[in-house]
């Protein structure tokens, strides 16, 4: 990285964490040349770039300052609006599928990088291709339970990065983060019982929930500090729920992290009312901050805590290797393993072992970690320079994920397949909930290489989204 | 082979497809060397293979004559014994599943050989690491549905071997045959249906259905012939089923592959009751017999025949590579492994594809055949030699898999057991029926190398068995 790189990173750090407010003036070029012991043309790149990822505005005669048309979304208000229907859901999630395989649509839905530099795919290709060579009898052996010991002793010692102290006899190794979550849920709950989740959620939670005959109820979730405790510990008073399911750590889709007062207290809840919490930490090894914050299973004193991971979305998004430690559920969970898919292969279990152990995950990660931090960044400025005023967005902690707010008259749902005519992918906010909340919301991935086209796409998705302001105001 | 182990292999043929009947005279040693134009040598030696596998038998002063003491099981008789425990089933499971971990445990539990010689390892071992050298970016692609469309066309151009017109956009990659067996339940049943299965039926199947909320009802089926259509027809008329899950071709346990009318007959009903077959196909091609035979897909005319089949047998163990073409539930199915475990890794899909293509399948699976063929003649042999007096066995038309039906006094279960303290892993024939049906029947595998070990394995289980059915007596 330049030095004027460093100098902008250096300020939308500032800037993001709200060390610098926003509204708030930066030093001159003058000034912060001498305090950094820079040359001025240093400083004038850096604040150009920052400028143009929208995060600082110059005012004539005046200076710097920084931009201040990015509040955070608020809570939002529980509408009454009509609940969408299961199949328009699912028709929304094939077109996106349907779009994104072909390499002509700017892909802001894919919650993983489609470049492969983004990940170690020749360290991995080549220490799978090794094992290969070395052991080619492993193709041949049929996978059975409970899957490979070195890969669960390598999820053990790394738990303890996150504050967990799990068992590698506990954990079973699973097909993703998709199954351990359903295998989690087979394991806690029956048909007909009811499931407290975030709203918003990850989006296939519902289908998931549905093809279990389980009904969701949605916890309010603030877009920074995580889901409404008074509101969960009310319903688990009441005693109405089977099970809940969080994302404590870099949540999907808002980004944030909960306190790790909030993560205790949501602990001693499950505890308190001996119903299982299944966290699911798919990207909680991708918070943007070291040291990285605890999952809510470091605070599990008796079990009630099923974690669920993978590796699909961190390091290896082809093999589809995820894990799930199940506490005191995790007999009925291998178990359950067994008759959902047997086991995993032991041949891309082992890879992941190995490059876990050599500590090219650990250096993987910090490179993907900076690289998902600028382009955040970058795409945080896209928006707040192009979509219409009044746009809000998250401040995520880590992650791909950036959820944007748009002015109320704007539907997104409208704004998705408008935007898929100009080959151009976003998730509207409509699939986030089963209760019409997010209309106006946008999803937007922020992990795919920002190019020209990237760029394009958000000046196209802008001038959409101004339109339909244009139209509903007409119309009223 | 010598020519002494071909002599020994075609009348092991003739007389386990009856041309020579149990008790019928061989032809006198000097009389076969003069027909088959071999030395006497060459005939004393496969006669003495025979004997060995116990097939024939020398009589003094009277020759060789074929062994009687295997004749088939009959269709048994219900019982109305004590209905075996659901826990107790899976306890079973586990014993089985830890054994088989220890190298010390002679397996005739596991139905996929653990020799890597019996399959394409290495073959499979290059492929694949060649395209991890070719493609290493195929490693950091996020694995999305609907997965490999090489496989997908390959898999359906292999569908003609079977007699089968498969549309390779309804063809679904899942992970394993038992994920696929999933997803077609999860697709035509609902919580509390009732689901036609044959008895014995695989054993994973009744934890599966438990899983689902599913009924199973036992559809007596006849070791030789198949499902009993009577009385499934009985059942479709009165619109009990939901379902019926049949696997037609080299059956697991018993070994049978359906007659082509009968097969015709099935699909016809399923038409007729627009009630889904799910055709579980995983033998299919391990038939002993080319050309083989069709499957019940082959004669399905209106998509009601789901067919589930996986390469975890017959090919790539480790890969857990299975497929599913669910005929005109294809789109359910489709959106039903998102939410399962979204898709399959493509470097592992695409490996398959090659090695299907190349032709390296083909001659895998005819040395395969041969293989398991020549072990199942030589089990078969071990049990007619080392048995009790009244112990009856399969032929087996393909696969791995022999089913032993000991006399009424043996309790299997404690056979099991006993077998299990002297390091020898069977499985017993509890854990095929809710209902009892075969309390003294063992399903044994006929795959892993046979060795003295094993031999002597054989001999400790007749034995065991030998000892039970005196104590038996001794109580009586």
């Amino acid at each position: 990285m330049n030095r004027y790189q460093q100098l902008a990173e250096e300020i939308s750090l500032a800037i993001n964490s709200g060390t610098l407010m926003p509204g708030s003036a930066l030093p001159s070029l003058r000034d912060c040349a001498t305090q950094q012991g820079l040359s001025m043309n240093t400083v004038i790149s850096a604040y150009r770039l920052l400028e143009d990822r929208g995060l600082i505005e110059s005012r004539p005669q005046s200076g710097f300052f920084v931009c201040s048309h990015l509040p955070q979304p608020q809570a939002p208000i529980r509408k009454t609006a009509a609940i969408l229907q299961n199949a328009k859901e699912h028709e929304i999630m094939n077109m996106i599928l349907l779009a994104s395989r072909d390499p002509d649509y700017v892909d802001l839905g894919l919650a993983t990088p489609k470049s492969a530099k983004y990940y170690p795919g020749e360290q991995l290709a080549k220490i799978t291709a090794s094992l290969l060579r070395k052991k080619s009898a492993l193709v041949a052996q049929y996978a059975l339970p409970p899957g490979s010991s070195a890969l669960k002793e390598q999820i053990a010692h790394r738990g303890h990065r996150l504050g967990m102290q799990l068992d590698p006899d506990n954990i079973v190794i699973t097909h993703g983060g998709m199954e351990a979550l359903q295998l989690a849920l087979k394991a806690v709950t029956k048909a007909g019982d009811k499931v407290g989740i975030e709203a918003p959620s990850y989006f296939n939670l519902y289908p998931l929930l549905d093809a279990l005959s389980l009904q969701a109820l949605e916890i309010p979730t603030h877009p920074q500090h995580g889901m409404d405790l008074d509101v969960l510990e009310h319903l688990l008073q009441g005693g109405e729920l089977s099970a809940i399911i969080s994302m404590p750590t870099v949540q999907n889709p808002l980004g944030f992290t909960m306190d790790i007062a909030a993560k205790r207290r949501l602990a001693d809840l499950v505890n308190q009312y001996q119903t299982p919490l299944i966290e699911d930490a798919i990207y909680a090894e991708l918070q943007y901050a070291e040291p990285l914050q605890p999952t809510v299973k470091a605070f599990d004193s008796e079990g009630w805590i099923i974690i669920c991971s993978s590796y699909s979305k961190a390091l290896a998004p082809d093999y589809r290797i995820g894990w799930i430690e199940a506490g005191r559920f995790s007999h009925k969970v291998k178990d359950l393993k067994f008759i959902s898919s047997v086991a995993e292969s032991k041949l891309l279990s082992e890879a992941i072992a190995q490059i876990l152990k050599s500590g090219g995950y650990d250096r993987h990660l910090r490179s993907l970690r900076r690289h998902s931090y600028e382009q955040m960044t970058t795409i945080r400025g896209l928006v707040a320079r192009h979509f219409p005023p009044g746009t809000k967005a998250t401040l995520p902690s880590g992650g791909f994920l950036l959820w944007v707010e748009l002015p109320a008259p704007i539907d997104s749902l409208a704004l998705f397949i408008a935007a898929l005519k100009h080959k151009i992918i976003v998730v509207p906010g409509q699939i986030y909930s089963r209760q019409g909340r997010y209309q106006h919301y946008l999803r937007i991935s922020c992990c795919q290489e920002i190019d020209d086209r990237m760029i394009e796409a958000f000046q196209t998705l802008g001038k959409l989204a101004l339109q339909q302001c244009a139209t509903q105001s007409a119309a009223e």
